[in-house]
Order: structure tokens, then sequence, then C-alpha cells
């Protein structure tokens, strides 16, 4: 039986081609789920090795159905991460012109992205949501309307052409994947890494999520997502989505781990995994003085030498 | 010319229910709006007096596409929360019985409300979703589905019957709708009061975020929401809105919001209005040593003093 | 060769009724020295086994002689404390009567303790400082001076007696007084204890200092003593002498230290002894939620298991 | 009658020397008096105008006598500092012979600043303290001593000569001496000055200290002094005495002053004056940004329009 990757499907979507970008899969099977919970349910009952998902977008923010997969139910981890820019080409049936178009079709989160185009090139044509842009690619080989707004890759499996490519009303738009599967030794240290974790507070008194950020704070950790979600006991219980610059072996972030530990009701830790922001074998250390793996070993051994008196 | 509000349509949903709770209602022509941008667009171009949309579930957390409209185009203000309690009733065709049912419908938010209830109770029955619950109850009344889940204020308006109410999951299932409208002097203090602002971060260092949220801390603040919004200028780039304890004549809110004029990139404010979760005519004093309004004064006429020489 | 305490001389005086406090006194020489500097000068060049002076006083605050001998030089630590009330004794030639008292003497440190009991029974009485406090009990026994504030067992050594006992101008007056030694393995955690420290800053920026005192803060870490001491590196340049609830040995504690080494440019460790104000086996534990031994090691272990992917 | 300011005496100390660098003295009689104590009280029962005594200095830090008048009593207030660059002259009666001294006096201040030399130069001279530099000096003219350490201005007031002159041990040895009066209009702000307050904690929790510096800190003031004095209450209680960068009319300085005064059981202003550190006319901004008088001003406008409505 060889290993298989979940991944939220259909095929030939975006985070299929972030997928692909992994090495590993090229020797594993890619299985399309048609739910993130679906894909993230076949890693906890052994169907599949890992999922691969996506978790947070630059024009919505943290995925939300993903969050919170990973913040209840059976512990899973993070061990990788893929950035894909979202560009998207305008696919038709081949030969359809410009001004044939009336009718054209994608997944809903695409709009806010190409709405600025359709005002510019397309102002009469009339939308309608496909349940995922894969979809749409498929209705306009069907002939049930005249174009798709699709990743350029779904050209070809769906035999259309792209009249117009590179189309995004947000410069920078991305979508960050992640890589999921059950509890085990983190990914290995990088020197770029990120660490994830979920925290719940103790009581909801002024001060208490600035006590909670300051664990990261004084061992000089940037924060690169802050995501509140419902705990479920009414309106208002939050717990915290948090990604920390560096790796749980970085001992800066061991040790504001066990602070969190310390003084929240609730710590699920997410992973410690490589930076896709970061060229790989680039090391990026942490920028306040006296936070570094040395400082850190080198004020343990000092007060071992003082719990010795030898100083 | 009547004053109206625009809501969140169709007619029928919680959100024209706790809508109707405010007094003012009864004088105001109420007028349904397909989509939360839509009606807080007619309340921009000043075809209605204000808006009332969902901005918090405690399923989902804070309304995504309510706080995007807030944080960006021209400003708009919170004058007014409502709270309501969501509990669904399953609505049948008169006479349907509860054997009988194959299909049900509703808007995709109540599914994970009533997941547990169907499991138990219709464990065979499929599920199709519809635009809203108003219209699932409208899909039912034609024939084309079984039963709907909606609120059971919706069965006399669709000649429906309610074979079941009370259906939650979640206790405490709770949605938080806003009355917006143009900016204008806040609403009156009343000594349990909430705040609601943007925060842009001025830039991205350690202990950024918890320095914002020590402005509010240090003068003994509660944070009621905390949800991070991107911003637009790429992955990982988020601006903040939050829900603060108090009242903008509130001094230490006053105080609290120059700190964070002074050191934030960018600060939007969107609002001081009374708490839908506190007794009308209640007050909720600060918690904080030194931090009532009556401290304030005390300590500014102090420092006036001194700077005068008389102590 | 027996063992040898040296201690702040003369003989007679408050500092050697606290030294014989101390029960193992019963098997050491104890020699009087007639500087602080030259009792310590006596550790440091092995004369003696430790030296016993004061360091704090109700009164003048840290003793600052004492304070500079810790801060520089060859490091030193700080084995035991011991807690002095002082109350003066009025001591006479026997049969000197109080209206015959026309001049008085004692150490200039007194002379706040005895200013309001003079003015109210001596008011013509003539003062003049003496070198010790023993010694102006020596000066009334050779007929120099009339009267002699000292401690109530100073009588007897030099032929007085005590015409009035119990005299102090502050109730709680007391001195605190530490034995030092070389540098060795600190004294026994007993579950209430004190921790004394030197910082100097890494440099001066605004928060500097709040940010070192916060590695305390953040620990549950209740400070005792704070006081600023020239570094001799020009005006306004200091570095600090703290003492900490606490013991080097409790979690807390040396995680603070950590964190004080990674931040400062120089930590000295004067040592962990048991605290003089608590009765021997009582403990004290942190007050502050998260931060006993227990829940140090019950994070430290999570953070293991999170490292492995067992949790 | 002419204003008078009173100062620690006797003349011909360093102490008059400082003072005269006053312009306004050439139009006052300057009282010598024979201690801190009397000098204040001078002020304090209307004798004189102001009164000049030292409060700080490079070797021994803050003048506890000088500090404890002004924590305690009827309140005063700094209306000026001026520094002092501390060496001494080695003085002699006239044709003496560096080879002939051998005993030589000054006030015990003095000695660790001469130690060195002395070591160097004079290895077997005695040393014999003096009730002041000046009153040593005197002591050396009429042949009690061979040779004082005195401000070198001290040589022709007693017939003396100087052998030496720029003798000091430790590099940047400087008194900061203040002019003291009776509570007044502060002196007008000049853009480089200083604010010096007493605080009381109003309890002992962990973190109170950190707490009060924060005040400072969040709003960018460095801290030039920081002085724990005894309140009297018992060992291990103490107040703090502060001096901080800025004017109380800086509006971040008046904002750190009102956060004290609401979470402190007691603050006492001390005044701000001109910073003798600085040259005169040249300004010393606030480094952290959002702490300017425009940014306060501009967030303050903020706030009351965002009260009105109208932003």
């Amino acid at each position: 039986m060889p290993a298989s990757y979940a991944y939220l499907g259909p095929e030939g979507t975006f985070t299929e081609v972030a997928l692909r970008t992994l090495p590993e899969t090229a020797t594993r099977e890619l299985i399309p789920y048609v739910s993130v919970q679906s894909a993230l349910d076949a890693v906890r009952n052994g169907e599949a090795e890992a999922a691969f998902v996506p978790i947070e977008n630059s024009v919505e923010g943290g995925v939300t159905t993903t969050l919170d997969e990973l913040v209840a139910g059976e512990p899973l981890m993070i061990y990788r991460e893929v950035l894909l820019s979202i560009t998207f080409a305008l696919l038709v049936r081949p030969g359809t012109k410009l001004s044939e178009i009336k009718t054209v079709t994608a997944h809903p989160v695409a709009q806010p992205q190409v709405r600025n185009w359709l005002r510019a090139h397309l102002p009469d044509a009339l939308w309608e949501s496909a349940a995922s842009n894969a979809d749409g690619a498929r209705l306009v080989q069907e002939g049930r309307y005249d174009a798709a707004f699709a990743g350029e890759f779904a050209a070809e499996r769906y035999g259309l052409e792209a009249l117009e490519t590179g189309i995004h009303d947000a410069e920078n738009a991305q979508t960050r994947f992640v890589l999921v599967g059950r509890p085990a030794r983190p990914a290995a240290r990088t020197g770029a890494d990120k660490t994830s974790v979920v925290l719940w507070q103790n009581d909801d008194h002024p001060g208490g999520l600035r006590d909670l950020l300051g664990e990261f704070a004084t061992r000089g950790i940037n924060l690169m997502l802050l995501q509140s979600r419902p705990t479920g006991a009414g309106i208002g219980n939050y717990c915290f989505c948090i990604d920390a610059e560096g790796h749980i072996s970085d001992r800066r972030v061991a040790e504001a781990l066990m602070g969190l530990k310390r003084i929240c009701r609730q710590v699920r830790f997410l992973g410690s995994y490589p930076r896709a922001d970061v060229r790989q074998g680039e090391a990026v250390g942490p920028t306040r003085p006296g936070t570094s793996d040395e400082e850190f070993v080198a004020a343990s051994d000092w007060v071992a030498r003082c719990q010795d008196g030898r100083f």
C-alpha cells in the first residue's frame, strides 16, 4: 500500500498545484477530498498519511474551517507549509473571443480578486458561483458558461484555452497551505522556522491577552498570525491560534511555550516547521539581544555554576 | 420620506427578529438587502439612515464580511448592538410526520448547530443548503424539501408548522448584531458600554501587538473581541478589530485611544455604544484600582496644581 | 586552628548580639574588626571563614559600605541573614539620676532613633557622637559623658546601669545583618528564602530598568530590596542591588536569573539564604498562578513531549 | 532685606563653588549652614529664599540626608541643578615639600577619590578625617596637619599653596547640587529638563514597582535616578526618589505623573528644572515614537473629534 496524501479537492485547483511543489509527492498517492474536514478525518482515521489544506490567505485571512479542525478534536500537527501566489487565467472554449463572453464563473473566493478586472474588461458579464474553480472550468467545458476564472494549469485538463493570464486585483495575493499529520516528532529545525499553537486563556481579566503575548515578546519572538476562534462556550469566548517565529527546539521558543503552558488554561502545540517565506538554507536569527540559543545556554550554565558556588 | 433602516435580508430571518427588538423600529421602514455590503452601501450613499447586520456569533466568531466593510471604505459607526439567542425550529408543511422527512435544508451556518440533533432524530435525511433560512422555509412551502431549519417565527409567514422547537447543539448559541450609521456623535454613555476600534500596527517587531494591548491593559480595560483581518498588503499583514469595555467619554478609554493613536500607524474609531449583555441601567465599573473617572479627574487636577506650584 | 567569624566591632554592639543568635557561633572564634571593609577583607584573604556585617536598617536603608563591598572586588556570597530589633537603653554610671545628665553620646546612627525621647526627657542634654555605641558606653565609664545610648546588653560589660530601656522613636526599628563568605554552594532551600543579586544594565533606554524588573514580575517573584549604587562610571550610572523572594533552586528564580543574565551587561549572584522574617519551617509559596516548581516541571515535561511528538 | 540663599557650609567648599555658578547669586546673600537639614529648615521657616545642597555624587550615589529631607516634612521643590566636577588639590603651607608630608586630612567623602594618588605618592602619610574639606585646610593652616585635600579655590582663603592639582581617582567624579525652595510654579521648560518625584507604592505585590516604572517607560521617558529610601514603617518598606527626563509641562511627563498619581499610594512632586548635563539651548526630544507634544496634541484632538463624530 503506497503512502497517500489527502488534499482539499477537486483536482485541478490551486491546492493541488501547491501540493505538487513538495518533492515527496512524487512517491505518494494524492487523493482529493470534498472538504477540509474529510481530508483531516482521513488522517485521523489512518486512511491517509497526511492532509494538505489551505490555512490562510491574503484576502480572507485565516481559513476558519481549517483552524477550527486543528483547534478541536483529536490532536494533529503541521509539518510543512507552502505559499502559492494566486493569479487567475480566464479560461474559454478554444476560439471564444472576449466580446462573446456573456457569463463567467468561479469559486466565490475568486470573486474579490477579479472584480476590478471584470469591471474593466467584461462589465456586462453575468457572474455565477461554482463549487470550485476546477468545477467552473468543467462547466465551461460543458458549455454551461462562457468563461471561468481558474489557475492557468486547469486549461489543459478541461480542454480550454487561456484568453488572459495573470489576473489579480490585489498585489501579493497568496494562499498558505499546510501539510498536516498525526502527532510525531516535529520537522527538523532549519534556522528559519515557524511554530503554531492554540492558546486558551485561564480567565478574562484586563491584560490577560497582553500577558500571553508577553511570553513571546520578552523572548524576542515575533508573531506572524493571531487569529481568534470561538471556544463554543458562548459569544465573547475565544481561543487564539498563533504562529510565532522560531522552532520549538530554539531555546527562546521552548521557554515561551513553557511560560504559556503555566499561565494558560490550555495550550495545544500544532507543530514547528520550515517557513515558506524564507529561502531554503537562509537562517532568520532572533533580533532581540539575549535571545539566541548561545545566550540561553550561557545563562543556563551560569545559573548552574551559581547553584554550585563556582563562578 | 420616512427614515428607513436597511438590514441583511431576506425577511423572516433571525436578523429581522433581532432588529425588531429595537424600539425605534416601530417608526422606521425596515428594508431587507441581499448582502451585508449592499445594506452598508445603502447607508453610505444615503438611501438608509442605518443598517442592521450580524457582526459576531458564538459558533463562527467575527462575521468577516461585516468587519471587512467596517475596516475599509468610507467610515461608518456602530450605535447599538443586539444579542439574539439562536435556536431552531424544524418547519414542515402542515401534517408532515417526522418519519416522512427525507430531505432537510437551511443556511449553511445553521448546519453545525443542528448536526447532533439531526444525527439523533433524522440520521438518514439528506441535507441541502439554502441561500438563507427563510429561503429554506420557502422551498419547503413549495414542496422542494420536506423540512427546513429556521426560526420558529418563520413558520407563519410560509404557512408551515413547527414539528420541533428549541433545537441547538451548542448551549449559549448567540449572534450579535450591530446598527451601523454614518459618523455622528456616539451613543450616550450608560455606564455599561463598549467601544470598537480598528488598529493598524506601525511596524511588526516582537512585542508590537503586546504594546498595543498594553494601552488597554494599563488602564484596566478588558477586551471583548480581538479579530485580525488582512490589510490587503499580502499574507501575514493584519489589522485588528477590537471591542473594549467602556465608553469613549470614560477617561480611561479616552486615554487608551490617545495612546493607540500615537503608536499605531492608523486607528479607526467604530463607535461607543451600550452593551447588550448587561441589563439596562446596570453600571459596570472599571475593576482595576486607579482607573475610575474620579481618579482620572483627581490625578489631572493634581498635575495642574503641581504645574502651578500649589499643593 | 578553630574556624573564626569576623564581625563589625567593637564588642558589645548590636552586631555582636545579632551574630550570637546564630547557633554555630558557639564553636567559632568571633573576631571584631574596625570596619565592614576590613571584616570582608579578612574573608577574602582567608583570615576568617565568614564575616558578619549590617546590610540594611529600617532608618537608613541599605548600608552602602556593605553593599559597595559586595558589588565590587573579589566575589563574596551571603549565607545567612539575621534581623534584630533595635531599642536603646540609657546607660549611666551606677547611681546617676536622670536630672543629673548633662551630656549624652552614641553612634550617629542612633541619633534619629532617640531624638524624640531626648526632646521629651532630656531637652537640655548636649549630644556628642561616638565612634560606636559600645565606644560611647566606654566613654561614660571613663566619666567623659554622663550617659550613653546603647544596647542594654552593654551595661554589664562597662559596669554601667540602664536608667531606661526600650527607647526607640520608630516602631519596628530593625537592622538586618548578613553572614558573608567566599563563594560556595548556597544555603539549602528552606521554602522561605531570599536571593540577592547585583544587576548592571546593558544600556540606558526608556524602560530598561522596567524590563529587568519584569524578569522577576512575570515569574511572580516579589522584590524585598532595590538599592541603586553608583558604578563609578560617572554621575547617573548605577547598578542595582536586589533582594528577591525565593531560592536559586526554585525554578521560577532560576529562570528569572537566566533571563537577567541574558539581558544585563553583568549579573553578580550574591547568594540564596533563609529569610529571617519568616518562622523556621514555614514555607512561603509563590502567590502568582503558574509559578510553583510543580507547574514549572509540568510545563517543561510538556515541551519535551511536544518536541518528541507525544502528547 | 536682600534675598538670601542658604547653603551647606562651611565657606570654601565645593558646594559654595557650585552655588556661585548660578548668575543670580551675584545679587543674593549666601549664608552657610552647618547641615543640609538646617539649610532646608531655613527655607521652610522663611529665613532663606532657597537652599543649595548636594543631592547626588558619582561616588556615593544619592545624598541620603538631602533625599530624606525632601521626602518628608513640609513640601519643598527643586528649581535648579548644578553639576560640578570634583578634583582635589593637595594644599600645604607655603614652602612645604612633598617629602615632608607625614599627615594628610580631608572630609571622609574625599578619601575614596584620592586613595590611589596617596598610595602612589604618599604611601606612608597618615590620614585623619576632617569635618569638611575647608575645615581640613584650616587645620593645615593652624599647623595641625601637613597637607589637606580640598578644592584648589580654598588655597587662597587659608593662605596655603597647592602642591598638586587635578587629583582624582575616578574619571568623571562629579557632584550634583540642587537649589531648593518652597513650592511655586516650576522652572520654565527649556526642552532639556528633568522632573523629580517621590513615589510610595500602594501595596507590595510582584510587579508593583515594575508597573510604576512602566508609567514612564510606555511614554518613552528615561529615568536618570532611582533611589530607594526607607519609609520608616519598618525594614523592607521603601519609597522611591526618581529623576525622569522631561518637564511636567511636557505632555508625556504630565500623563505619566497622572498615571502614577492614580496607582500610587502617594506621589510627591519635587519639581521640573533644566538639566545641567545638557548645554543651554540644546533640546533633548523624546526618543520613542509617539511621545512628542505634537503627537499628544494630535491624539487628543482626534479623540475629541471622535467624541463629536467628526472624522
